[in-house]
C-alpha cells in the first residue's frame, strides 16, 4: 500500500502548489518577502505613519453558495466572494487589507477545480490590494463528496489605533447610509437553496422571468467588496460606525455597532430591494422578520454618520462609485434591551435638504 | 419556510458563540483590543525592540485524523491538534505567535461538540501564549455528515526581521538534529486508517498489544508544539534552520530549508522509532520511501546547527525538556538535482566528543 491508493495523490498535490505559487505571485505587494512553500508566509508591513498600529484580523467561509457553484460547475467567483467577504469584514473597523490566506479541502484533488477556486481568490486579492501570502490544500478522502470541497479564508489588515471605527460616537439623531449589494452574497443560501431547488423545482440553468437570468446567475452574482468607496469616506474622518450585513442580516448585524444606548430605526422604503428578495419571499412564504434575519435584503453595508456629515458622506461614496448609496434610517434612543433594529418609517432628509447642509 | 426548516439554527449558533467567547477570553493576552463578536479580532502587537517587525503566517488543517476522533467521539485534542501543528509552522522562521483564527464547519450545529472543539483550540493556545482572536462556525447543511465537521486554524506570529530563520548560512558539514514527534502528529491518516481500519478491520477501541495502547489513543496523541523548548535555543543565535516535519515526511520537509548546494543525509538508525511507525510498514507493507515521505518516522522537527555548535545546542534542548532531542545527520554537498534527503549511515560526533566541543 502506498499514499496514493490509500485516497490521497502527493504529485497532483504538488502540481497545485505549483499553479498557486503562480497565482499567489501575481498578487504580491511590496511588503511580502517569501515564496509560498516556505512554512509560514512572511510580510513586512509598512508602519511609518502610524502611531499605534493594529492588527485586524478575519476568519470567513463561503458557506452553501458553494453548492450553487458545484452545480453549475462555476469555480472561479466563489474564490472573490471569499476575499470581499473578509475584506469587508476588517474594513468596518477602518482597517486595510495586508494578506490574505486561504483553506481549500476536497475529497479527491482536482488540479483544475483547485486551481480555478484560487484563481478567483488571487482576483479578489489583487483587487482588494492583498497579498495571497499562503494557504492550505488538503485533500481528505472520505470527507468530501466528489467534486465538492470547503472554503475558508483568513485576512489580516491594519489600522492606526486612533483611526479605529467601533460605533462608540454613535448618538440618537445620527443616520444610517445603506450602501447596495449585489444580490445574496454569501448569506442565507441554505434557505434560498431549500425553496427555489427543493420546494419550486428549479436547476441552476433555469431562466426565471422575474430574474431576468438563470437560477445560478442570480445565486453566483459576487459579494461586493466595499473597500475602493468607503476608504475614502473613512479618510473624511466622518464615519463613526460600518456594519457588514452578512449572516444575521441587517436585524443582528447593524446592533454590533451602536453603544448600548442606542437602537436604529430603518426604513424598507428607502431603498429598491433586488428582485430575488421578493421572489424567495413570495415562493418561500418566509415571514418578513426572517427574511431581514436571513438575507442583506440588498443591504450590504452600513455606513453610520452624524446627520450634519450625512450629504459630504453621501457625495463622496457616490463619487467614489457607489452610485446607489442611500439614506435607510437614524439612530434613535434605545427603549429596552439595548441596541436593536427597528423597521419603520424613518422621516429622513431629502435631496434638497441634504444639499444645503441642513 | 424560515431558516430553522432549511437546516440552519441561528439561536444554536448564538450558543456556540456564548461559549466560544468565554473560551476564547481564557486566552488573551495584553495586545487583545477587542472582545470576539466584532467583525475582526483587533491585535496591539508589541514591537519594542524591534528594527523590522515582519509577520509571519500560517493556514493548516487537522486533515483526517478528524475522522479518528468522530469514531473515537473525543473533540476536545484535535483543537490542540491545529494550534501546535499552525504554531510550529511559524517557529521554524523564528517567528513567535501571536493570534490564532479558527474555521470550523458543520452539517448540523452540535453546541457541546462545537464547544469541545474550540475547548482543543483554546487549551493550545493558551500552552504557546497566543491568543484566540477570532474564528467562524459554519453551519452548513448537506456538506458534512451528521456527527462531521473540518477544522482550519491561521496563525499570526512575529519576527525580527534579522532574527528570520531561512537556512541560508547551511552549508555541508552542519549536522541535523531531530526532536521526537509523539507518533504520528498530523499527516498520514489516510494511509493509516487505510491499513488499521480497513485491511487489519480494527476499531479505535480495538487494543493492539504492540502498541500497548488502543488504535485510538495511538491515533489521537496530540501534535507536539516545540515552541517552548525551542525559542530559547533560536535566542542562542546558533540555529541555521528548522523544519517541520508534516506532509511529505522527511523527504520533503528538510529540503525545504536546505540552499541549493545543500543535501541532508539522514541516518535513520540514530533514533528510536515509535513503534506505530514498524507497526504501519509491516502490516500495510508500505515501501520505506514511500513511509519516510509520508509519516513523520518519530521526527517531528528538525533543527540545523553547525557541528561545532552541536552539543550546545542539544545540551539546551534537553535542558528546555527535550530529552530524546538526537543527532540524526549531516548536510553534504548536493550531488545533483538540488536539496534533497538520503537515507544512509552518517558518521557523528558521540557523546564524549559533543562534551568537548570538537
Amino acid at each position: 500500500m502506498d499514499y496514493r491508493a490509500s485516497g490521497v495523490d502527493i504529485d497532483a498535490g504538488m502540481e497545485v502548489v505549483e499553479r498557486v505559487k503562480r497565482l499567489a505571485k501575481s498578487t504580491f505587494t511590496d511588503g511580502v518577502l517569501s515564496d509560498i512553500g516556505a512554512f509560514g508566509g512572511l510580510f513586512r508591513p509598512e508602519l511609518s505613519g502610524m502611531s499605534e498600529p493594529v492588527l485586524v484580523a478575519s476568519a470567513d467561509g463561503v458557506g452553501t453558495k458553494l453548492a450553487v457553484a458545484f452545480a453549475a460547475g462555476v469555480h472561479t467567483t466563489v474564490g472573490v466572494d471569499l476575499v470581499n467577504h473578509c475584506v469587508n469584514d476588517i474594513l468596518v473597523q477602518g482597517a486595510r487589507p495586508v494578506f490574505f490566506l486561504d483553506y481549500l479541502a476536497t475529497g479527491r484533488l482536482s488540479p483544475d477545480v483547485s486551481a480555478s477556486v484560487i484563481e478567483g481568490i488571487a482576483t479578489g486579492c489583487r483587487q482588494n490590494g492583498c497579498a495571497l501570502l499562503g494557504g492550505e490544500t488538503a485533500e481528505m478522502p472520505g470527507f468530501y463528496a466528489d467534486g465538492q470541497y470547503d472554503l475558508a479564508g483568513f485576512v489580516v489588515g491594519l489600522v492606526d489605533r486612533p483611526r479605529i471605527i467601533d460605533g462608540r460616537s454613535i448618538v440618537p439623531g445620527d443616520v444610517l447610509i445603506g450602501l447596495p449589494s449585489s444580490g445574496l452574497h454569501t448569506n442565507g443560501y441554505s434557505l434560498a437553496r431549500s425553496i427555489l431547488f427543493d420546494k419550486l423545482g428549479l436547476r441552476v440553468d433555469s431562466a426565471v422571468e422575474a430574474l431576468d437570468c438563470t437560477v445560478g446567475e442570480e445565486l453566483l452574482r459576487t459579494h461586493r467588496s466595499y473597500q475602493s468607496a468607503v476608504r475614502p469616506v473613512i479618510e473624511t474622518g466622518r464615519v463613526k460606525g460600518i456594519a457588514h450585513i452578512t449572516g444575521g442580516g441587517l436585524t443582528d448585524n447593524v446592533p454590533r455597532v451602536l453603544p448600548g444606548a442606542c437602537a436604529a430605526a430603518i426604513d424598507p422604503e428607502r431603498w429598491t430591494r433586488p428582485v430575488i428578495f421578493d421572489f424567495l419571499r413570495d415562493q418561500g412564504e418566509v415571514p418578513l422578520a426572517d427574511m431581514y434575519r436571513t438575507f442583506n435584503m440588498g443591504i450590504g453595508l452600513v455606513v453610520v454618520c452624524a446627520r450634519e456629515d450625512a450629504h459630504r458622506v453621501l457625495s463622496k461614496l457616490v463619487t467614489c462609485g457607489e452610485i446607489g448609496a442611500a439614506l435607510i434610517g437614524e439612530i434613535r434612543e434605545a427603549v429596552a434591551g439595548g441596541p436593536r433594529v427597528e423597521y419603520a418609517r424613518v422621516e429622513l432628509p431629502g435631496d434638497a435638504q441634504l444639499a444645503c447642509g441642513t
